[in-house]
């Protein structure tokens, strides 16, 4: 049985590598970038209008004037080629840009007007007033988005403005999945008094989703050698293969065994966590293809599978895609709470807001079959020291679902 | 001017009330349920072994039996009729069904076996001992999901488990979308040297392909009054219409005037926010169709309509499908900040992770127009009190992104 930190170090110790690839902006949410996005051009492009006013000279300003003649008016996105005589001003709207020589620029209801004569506000002259300087955001040539970022809301602005509507992004890896147990049926079958439905294959697949993912495959099988390794065989082919039940020490548990079998090297099996005590982690070189397979089995609690997805799976697959992956938040707990064994223990917990500083509240919660606890939940929590009763404001490890 | 509070209670005054539809499970993500979700049966459905290990009768160990023959086998999945005799145990492994009167389960690791023969370890003797009870978790229609929850990757467990295959959500609201102004070119043209490319657009529809919304369509208008006129009037017959850009005090930001003149009801124009100022909302009444169409015009720099969005859009429609939202964290800001004025000011943060408690860091930040800021961002910050000078420590009341 190995540490937490030593399973994640096995399994980050060797990345799928996406390769690169482009898709159209509008589908590109939630892709990864495979490349460092770089501004086309200054931004703002130009000196822009931060508000609807009169621009003038500062120089004019400088040489004692206080009322300006209005000599043009300027409208976003138009272009502006006339001379101005020094001791004009000009009527500009925000987003518009304003013509070479206009540094100040004062706000419509700060000024004076009669007739075309604008009087302006004379307790805020400063160069540069209500002015966007051109490249004050950005400059032409740099790095705007940096390679393994996850477009989003918030990136695909950035994205649009730069003009990149192909989008180079890393491919997703090909995915399968296997739920095992004799105890299983699909949901949409009536299980029988001593049977429970498939949810992991719907908990898996739902994860994968927030990564674009779509399983090529899903298989459920029964606890039946032949019938595991045939479906272990048609299912290895792909990048990742993910598994649930039948990696325990049960009599029936041959998930392990025949993967071996089948040629996949084992990295690890047992971890020293509760709950997913019985993770297996391994590979298998395609020597053919070139290729590795990268095999996760997980225990088929639900909750357990939970877990063991968020733990190990979904860190190496934000590795994959060369992102950090989600902030873990260190949080006060609310409530004492008991902890089972020596094991690591991770909870479902909801975030408490009232207060200055935010904490967590721990669920209650039946173990590891219990996957109703996890609906109300935000996330899980996991205490690091090893004491086994935590105390009202001990730090815990806050993990977001999200 | 109204007050944030103040326009966010006007636009909650009415909610959008989506009609109740079905989707299959696996296309339910993200979907928000139209209905309590009972259980259909109890949870575990049976007295489940949560160990590989030997299961006897409290009542024969209380009689003083210390060993147990082996009477039979119990794999998961199936059901048990013989009847075995007192002072015989049962091999069971994980997930199987407990025979009646079984209830004690000791792990097959903490057993000594010699050939049929079972020795149990005699420093663990508690009835229940390793074993889920039948409808501890859930009991048969229990609801186990609250109306209005979105099926997320652990919703989507409870689901499966209930055999809920074809879900109850709400379905989603026809939604289109504007953007306007002579100074925005489309994301796949070359903006003049006076133009920037329609980056809300995206923005706008990711944030709500979040909710499973695809816009109806988009269009992009130019500083004409009857361009936008056509424009809004094939865009008004939907759930919502979202704009941006018009709304301002310009010569040219014809939005507000034109909405009145089609028949849109203002509720309100301006708040005091920063940015957001000039975030219009109003609402249109079809008496023919007995519905409502909800209009939302954001101001149009980048960073003023992703926040007015976040803060006045975003809420509503969560609660247009009966959620709560996303909650709020209330946490210290790590270095000191200066507001720009008066007006309540949001600015995009990032999370800081370091020490027992965490806290936010606000971004460098050039104001609206700078949208490559909240790129490296968490969410947004806001300071509720009423000072200029934000001092290390202060709290902040932090939004996130997801």
């Amino acid at each position: 049985m190995i540490s937490i930190e030593d399973a994640r170090s096995l399994i980050h110790s060797q990345l799928f590598t996406p390769k690169p690839a482009f898709v159209e902006l509008e589908n590109s949410q939630n892709y990864f970038l495979a490349e460092d996005i770089n501004s086309d051009r200054d931004y703002p492009p130009f000196n822009r209008a931060a508000v609807d006013g009169y621009a003038v000279r500062f120089s004019d300003i400088d040489s004692g004037l206080k009322t300006f003649h209005i000599a043009a008016e300027i409208y976003s996105g138009e272009g502006f080629d006339q001379i101005v005589e020094p001791g004009r001003c000009i009527k500009i709207m925000t987003g518009a840009a304003l013509p070479q020589g206009f540094d100040i620029l004062f706000k419509v209801e700060h000024c004076e007007v009669l007739d075309d004569v604008v009087a302006i506000p004379e307790d805020e002259i400063k160069k540069g007033l209500n002015i966007s300087q051109r490249g004050e955001n950005v400059k032409k040539g740099e790095i705007i988005i940096q390679k393994g970022t996850r477009v989003d809301e918030k990136i695909v602005h950035s994205l649009a403005a730069a003009g990149i509507y192909s989008v180079p992004v890393f491919s997703l890896p090909r995915v399968h999945i296997i739920s095992t147990g004799n105890e299983i049926v699909a949901v949409n079958k009536q299980p029988s008094d001593f049977q429970i439905r498939d949810s992991n294959y719907f908990g898996l697949a739902f994860q994968l989703a927030k990564f674009n993912i779509k399983p090529e495959s899903h298989q459920l099988l029964g606890d039946d050698k032949q019938e595991i390794r045939d479906g272990i065989s048609t299912a290895i082919g792909g990048d990742i293969l993910i598994l649930s039940g039948g990696v325990s020490m049960g009599d029936r548990d041959f998930v392990p065994e025949i993967l071996t079998e089948l040629g996949v090297e084992k990295v690890f099996h047992k971890v020293n966590i509760k709950p997913g005590k019985p993770f297996w982690f391994g590979r298998l070189y395609h020597k053919d293809l070139n290729k590795t397979t990268f095999v996760f089995a997980l225990p088929g609690n639900p909750f357990s599978t939970l877990v063991t997805y968020k733990i190990f799976i979904e860190p190496w697959l934000y590795a994959c895609f060369q992102n950090p992956g989600l902030k873990h938040y260190f949080m006060p707990i609310v409530h004492e709470k008991k902890l089972k064994d020596d094991r690591p223990e991770y909870f479902p917990v909801k975030l408490i807001l009232s207060g200055q500083v935010s904490s967590v509240e721990a669920l209650r919660f039946h173990g590891s079959g219990d996957i109703t606890a996890t609906a109300g939940s935000d996330g899980l929590a996991f205490f690091s020291g090893n004491k086994l009763e935590l105390v009202k404001g001990d730090p815990v490890e806050f993990i977001p679902w999200n």
